[in-house]
């Protein structure tokens, strides 16, 4: 299934994509696509609906962050080992992880705005991993069983945030809306390898990014096995695994976002974003 | 006020403590003590009860964590200069920001689970900050206007994990159970200085730390407004202010907590926690 949510920022509500690429109506099925909505006996219930008998959303609704109420947005950094030779790092020896604020969440076409003093923001497609049952120490084996589903992530970063104000990451990963998540959940049983996805991003028409999840140096089972040694992974929580070569740090010179530009990202068989960057007011 | 959750876990109830050191019952005033129930008109409303008509809370309950569905729990590193110098670390020219997952958030009473693999388990006594009202881009000046109250926090700290694992301090933060907070929210008209607030901490009966909170390099409201300059700060997130002197980590040798040993900690006004250490299962 291609889960949904559409509606105005804050009463969003659940949707799937029928393969008409008509937009259907859950409410009467599920509350929202969040936490409980994510775990395995709701995923199943929905997935036996008549999709034929579910109402047509009509129009063109705005679309939401594609999972509801996010407890953790955990991202790995440093994750395509091209990407870390872009940026100088070394790929690491095991995965570097972070949060973002999920204060950051938006739709996946919602505008970025540009943070007040902000001259380095950049871009980076993420595949993004949904949980969909809790997950504590589990092994690589049985990791996959924990994932919910997929879907599209543009990590968008302030890089002198980053790594010009002192100690850690967090400071340029969690401005508002520097999380776009979707379009749609991409349940798992309709990625067949998510090793195997092409993605890619343009800034202005322009292709940035062209890679695939196939160059991952730590693939998604292993990170949500690792995860789980740390903490308890829970439905609704958010994992957004790296990114493949492109960005603007990494240029010759470096080429940051302004207002007026616009980004499109994508990943195979999980949707397109396509977001208008403006200044925060 | 000091507003607290009591009940078992998941199914706490808001509650506050009246003079006498009574647990009167909140549920018929406010649905629980996180977001929206931490706004100024909630806690305006909550103030005009007539507490000694509210119902009393007969036993000793579990407390729960002081607020409810946290959605951000943020930390400052080395924010205090004694604790810089003993852990070898420069005093930062700007605060140091990170995440903690708000799934390692539990009662203050509660037991710390030592992860798998921990050998280095230490403790950290924290002033807790409580957004009461959405800040971006505010004023020092402006601040504590957005501040519901405070409370104490426990940033409990694995520093292998944090420090040798690569990467980002959040793998050594964020285990679960590593973020008791309470016994209450103190609302801050309670709290005369947030600046001068004696805080302390206990292994075994053993005083560890011994600071207060005047020893900050970095004061609450100044947090405030520097974090709301790259993020928007929600009802319910919580700010962990740093931690004085008397981290295991800077003994020598450095002494980490192990299975059963007792940690008691507490800030001037705003009670006290007491945890028992296990091994996780």
């Amino acid at each position: 299934m291609k889960l949904l949510r559409y509606g105005e920022e804050g009463s969003e509500k659940p949707g799937l994509l029928d393969a008409e690429g008509m937009i259907r109506d859950l409410s009467a099925h599920v509350a929202d696509l969040g936490g409980k909505g994510l775990e395995p006996a709701s995923l199943a219930a929905l997935s036996k609906l008549d999709i034929k008998t579910l109402p047509v959303v009509s129009g063109n609704p705005r679309l939401g962050a594609c999972v509801a109420d996010v407890g953790k947005f955990i991202c790995i950094g440093l994750n395509y080992s091209d990407h870390a030779a872009e940026t100088g790092a070394q790929v690491p020896s095991e995965p570097i992880i972070f949060m973002k604020a999920n204060s950051a969440i938006v739709g996946p076409d919602d505008d970025v705005l540009i943070p007040r003093g902000s001259e380095k923001t950049d871009w980076e497609v993420e595949l993004g991993v949904v949980i969909g049952k809790t997950a504590k120490y589990v092994t690589e084996a049985d990791a996959l069983d924990y994932v919910a589903g997929y879907c599209v992530s543009h990590d968008v970063s302030e890089r002198a945030f980053q790594t010009e104000r002192k100690g850690q990451w967090t400071k340029g990963k969690s401005c508002d809306t520097f999380g776009p998540i979707g379009p749609w959940l991409v349940t798992k049983d309709e990625v067949a390898d998510p090793q195997n996805l092409k993605m890619w991003l343009k800034v202005n028409g322009q292709t940035m990014q062209d890679g695939s999840t196939k160059t991952m140096v730590f693939g998604v089972a292993n990170l949500v096995s690792y995860l789980s040694q740390f903490m308890s992974l829970h439905p609704g929580d958010v994992i957004s695994t790296g990114t493949p070569p492109g960005v603007g740090m990494g240029m010759k010179p470096p080429r940051y976002l302004k207002a007026g530009d616009v980004v499109e990202l994508g990943i195979e068989g999980l949707g397109s974003q396509k977001q208008t960057f403006k200044a925060d007011a």
